[in-house]
């Protein structure tokens, strides 16, 4: 008999249970945005490759400018110019200037770029500057930005568009990231209807099939839709062999009835082993957790609320194991607009609506029961009530997770 | 002239200046992930369309059980049973109960369903009850969830998962979206090779277009890279010409140098009205916006990260106008590391490393001149400087924007 389960027991339960198995895969920058890392990387040249300027003027010695004024500039020969994307052919001659434009190379010997704006051309050859020049001013050296060895992306993250323009600075056009997992997902239940049919006496739509799938897809992994599939232990052991067969890993949503339910128990088992039967949270106490293989199997809530929060606080964290994902995550921090009682005893998920007010976020609480899918319609988050709190006063400070567009 | 403008006067130029023009189409659910909603969503019918139970157990009249305990059952015959997805054929008698599946069909006459635990089945075609049930329990109501005429999602909203699974219970399978914009991204300046060229001496990488194209991706438009562009005002002017035939929308990016700049000013001004030179913002502060007839130009700095802040700050809200999307965003709190000083007179933008720390968001800034993208490889968010601000204090709170992943 297995016990009911805290969510911090089934996070750590999913870390012993299962390791990385997603492999990796080589793909251009432009497809690497929002895929997992799954090197660290490692810069192999100098970025920039030469001393650049960061301002249109004149490369000098900075000590050949020391003390000069609007009044008594410092006179120097122009000895040539440095082109937009050339090198400098020649260095920098004492009590010489040249001219560069900003991102140009800067010449050997100088060490400081003078702004066009402290200048004068006299147009005889000399340049006036009316500013002393500090050693280093206006110019990045070689190397600053990166240099060979400085790994600048760790294994895991999820490359966002600067880490795309850190990969393009470095020339890593082939980006290693975690393969894309395939995830099956099974809708059970004689109730069901898919979406586009108009439900009968007794019937209704299936709403976690899109609903997950549009969430694992969101996610980064394929997903295979097996349809609805009626309460029959056969038919589902059937379906479940094929998923497990195509899948790296299988969600089974659906059958609120305890025939159902019981059935998704045994399945699982007969596959492999039962890890988890029931997590203390509310809504989405009678989740089931197996793996057949490695491949991890689970039994959602038929509530689509329910199978919601499982998939986010659970089935995400799994598939995010299995791709060696970093999983951190940020809460903003709100009030809440109205008092919220809890059960003691399990952790309690609430969506809400969020609103600004001057200058202070306040959640609004989404009531309803955990079946009413489209009362979360427009949420913009959600936040938890911890198991062994009571409830929450009107007016307190809460952590919220944002969930629009997610 | 134009004057260099405020944070917030571009964006209210913006509002003003561009209507919502991207047009309407309609995608299947699971293509509706992530997308503009179009126009409001009412449901058109009931959900449930009929009276639910949450629980396995017996619906009854809750009067019948007024009053009985685990000592004195109300001993009820057994009328029938409802079958999980079909209608409940016949109407409850008063004084007998009918046996419901969890998510089965609630017969008329009945008001409540009694949880199987509290009965018992005495095998001769009685039930005890052992708790009395208040009317309305375990049960949802027809039309609880939604009615006919309720709106349940707001035009201008990113679909959310949860908002799929609430078109998915509505029977909403074609959902109106707005069109994908298509945006053109051309590199500019005589120093830039492609990502996967070695660069020569004097030459960088292009970082822009690979980085740009990831930020506009992932904000949901097509992207056209028509590459880098010498600079040469003829073959920047044939460039821009093609780009705006064949896009809702073009960013120049990149040129650096003057020549570069004044060359896409003019090039921006030919082709319709210049609306805006220059931001007071740090980096970012050399961008030009104009338009072409309904097509907004924009001209970006050429350092990466200027390029960046300018892109999120203003080119999504702008193209976000184009699509009359949501553009709410939230920010986490969070402690600053260590002091930071500001330019008095600029909106400041800093890229910051996040740590979670005994409970508390540290953000570390990033120190490092605006062109190097490397060093910003792996940030988790930035955080603004007000321009009336001299700089903030170790520990001072600040609010940052989440970008990883983004």
């Amino acid at each position: 008999m297995l016990h009911v389960k805290t969510p911090e027991e089934v996070l750590a339960l999913i870390e012993s249970e299962f390791s990385p198995a997603a492999g990796t895969e080589y793909v251009s920058l432009t497809a690497a945005m929002g895929r997992v890392l799954a090197e660290d990387i490692a810069a192999t040249e100098y970025v920039p490759d030469f001393d650049r300027s960061t301002v249109d003027g004149y490369a000098v010695r900075a000590r050949d400018t020391f003390g000069c004024t609007d009044a008594i500039p410092a006179i120097l020969p122009l000895q040539g110019e440095v082109l937009m994307g050339q090198g400098a052919e020649f260095p920098l001659n004492p009590e010489e200037c040249i001219a560069v434009p900003t991102g140009g190379a800067v010449p050997g010997g100088a060490d400081s770029v003078v702004m066009l704006e402290y200048t004068e051309d006299y147009g005889d050859g000399t340049i006036g500057i009316s500013k002393s020049a500090a050693p280093g001013q206006n110019m990045i050296f070689r190397g600053d930005d990166v240099y060979p060895g400085k790994v600048i992306l760790k294994k895991g993250c999820v490359l966002s568009s600067q880490d795309i323009g850190a990969l393009a600075a470095i020339g890593r056009v082939q980006v290693p990231v975690a393969k894309k997992l395939t995830v099956g997902v099974i809708s059970t239940g004689d109730e069901l209807v898919p979406p586009e049919v108009v439900p009968g006496p007794g019937q209704v739509r299936d709403v976690n099939s899109p609903m997950l799938e549009a969430m694992l897809t969101a996610f980064g992994v394929n997903v295979i839709n097996y349809g609805i599939v009626i309460d029959d232990e056969v038919l589902l052991t059937e379906k479940v062999v094929k998923a497990v067969g195509e899948c790296d890993a299988v969600l089974l949503s659906g059958g609120s009835s305890v025939g159902v339910k019981d059935a998704a128990c045994r399945i699982i088992e007969s596959m492999g082993t039962l890890l988890l039967h029931g997590i203390a949270i509310k809504p989405g106490k009678p989740t089931i957790l197996g793996k057949a293989g490695i491949k991890p199997l689970m039994g959602l809530p038929g509530h689509p609320v329910a199978a919601y929060f499982v998939t986010k606080l659970f089935v995400l964290p799994l598939l995010g194991r299995l791709m060696d994902r970093d999983m951190t995550a940020y809460t903003v921090t709100a009030r809440i607009s109205e008092s919220v009682s809890a059960n003691h005893g399990r952790a309690q998920y609430h969506c809400c609506r969020l609103e600004h007010r001057d200058g202070i976020l306040i959640a609004h609480p989404i009531r309803g029961k955990s079946g009413l899918i489209t009362t979360l319609a427009g949420a913009g988050g959600y936040f938890c009530i911890g198991r062994d709190c009571e409830g929450l006063p009107r007016g307190a400070e809460i952590q919220v997770t944002i969930t629009s567009g997610d």
